[in-house]
């Protein structure tokens, strides 16, 4: 092996261990392109927010003719997910009145979503490196758009150098 | 036909198409006023709320003796209609603790109201071009008074030039 | 004098005394209506806010076309002349830095305004009953119109039973 | 000519009018790569916000390694361009202590942002559809990708159907 090659390897090998590990735009985009494939077959239009792992906005993007109260909300639920490493439909439970975390919905300037449709995305190493918040259609179907996009963004995604 | 024939054909079918697009003033008075005398007969003194398409207030007025508080409700009634496209009625069911988007009232910073009174106007394309938000009677009365708003929009004003 | 002539003297009378004493929204109507027709004179459009004694919204109403930013700025002069007593040009030089009021603008939830366009509104017994609030045109503009419209209200519309 | 071609003529004529008229997904994700790609030949990341014609967030997106912060002021910029009609670098000189529009920058929720990196979108029509905020490097920077933003959006996707 020659310097070139040498150094071609070590570069490789540091892009791999840096795959999956942090949320990327090009990760949140090839995401939010997949979930809106996935919106339009299904029939609705959504807002989708992809969050970093300190639950800041990467990326949103609003498909033409979704609700307007859809943007706070998915950016809401892209938050939520990353803040307390739970799925907004498991949040849900708690967050009923006579509930165990009643009144969590209160709390962080009202940026706690309690219902479905957004999923921490895990990455390579097991740990969460983002979220999904998605919101448009009924809940179930921004649930289940959520759990598409969580499957695809950790198959395709964070573990496709693995 | 000649070409001034043609192109007054052009600018009519073009004018038609715009009108009942937008909220306007006019039509947001014209509107008002039509709630506020049905308030008047079923003796009640109400705030009246009139958004555009993006859900901003195009019309706020209060009648005499209204309650304090029924400003912020009627502004957020006629906010939420034209953000989530349903009215507040039918949101309200939606929302109640253990239902699909407990939880939604909490989002938006506030503005998302879940009891009746809040009714999306529908211009004559079909779409969605502004909100009614009532607010100073009863549920039931600000629903009854919110209902006869849409109806009187969309039969007196939207529908005028069809 | 039979009885119906003595209830009507009466009427009349509380009716005279109630006049230029609080903000109705006939008052608020009429005076929205003389300074956006001095605005058309002159070609701008703007928003209009008629607050109470009590800095609470009467009116708000919106040119069409107006900016979408005129709304929060019109109800917030409308508000802080109320509020603090004072036009809206009067305290932008005590809201400078190192002025005497610096720091006003943080308070009452960003409800304070500090350029022109915002004149209290005095009624027939001297006392402030409401506030004007002008946003969409320039700084002169607005309060030019302001201007015109204060003194539109006590001339025409507070002292009209003196 | 027989009807039908007639319509035929209105119907284009009418689709052609609506080309260029509003903020499209597809538009402003073809816009901020754009920019994005100027972004990485100047050598700074930054964050890019596209509002719609009322304000609110289209598409935001954030490089890898841009500021916390630029998320808040990005959106904050692509809305105070539209909010106010104006580039928030003209902005800037009206809001300078002792200059008119000081104290607009607390207005509007705190949405207001004043110096430069913001830029209205005119769409074919001559109105502005849309708003673009970039924040990231210095203000000069932000301010000439934005400018930047402005001119390709102008030349390369609203006016391609003309």
């Amino acid at each position: 092996m020659n310097e070139n090659e040498i150094r071609k390897i070590v570069s490789d090998t540091v892009e791999k261990l840096k795959a999956g590990r942090e949320m990327t735009l090009t990760g949140a985009r090839t995401l939010s392109r997949a979930v809106m494939k996935e919106a339009e077959r299904i029939g609705i239009k959504v807002v989708v927010c992809v969050s970093d792992a300190a639950g800041n906005p990467k990326l949103l993007e609003s498909m033409d003719g979704a609700y307007i109260a859809s943007v706070d909300v998915a950016m809401g639920k892209a938050y939520t997910v990353v803040a307390l490493k739970m799925s907004t439909s498991k949040l849900k439970a708690l967050a009923q009145p006579g509930a165990e975390l009643y009144g969590v919905q209160f709390t962080n300037g009202g940026r706690i979503v309690v219902f479905g449709g957004g999923e921490p995305l895990v990455g390579s190493t097991g740990d969460i490196i983002g979220g999904l918040g998605v919101s448009g259609g009924s809940e179930a179907q921004d649930t289940a758009l959520a759990d598409f996009g969580k499957s695809f963004f950790e198959t395709e995604l964070a573990e496709k150098d693995n």
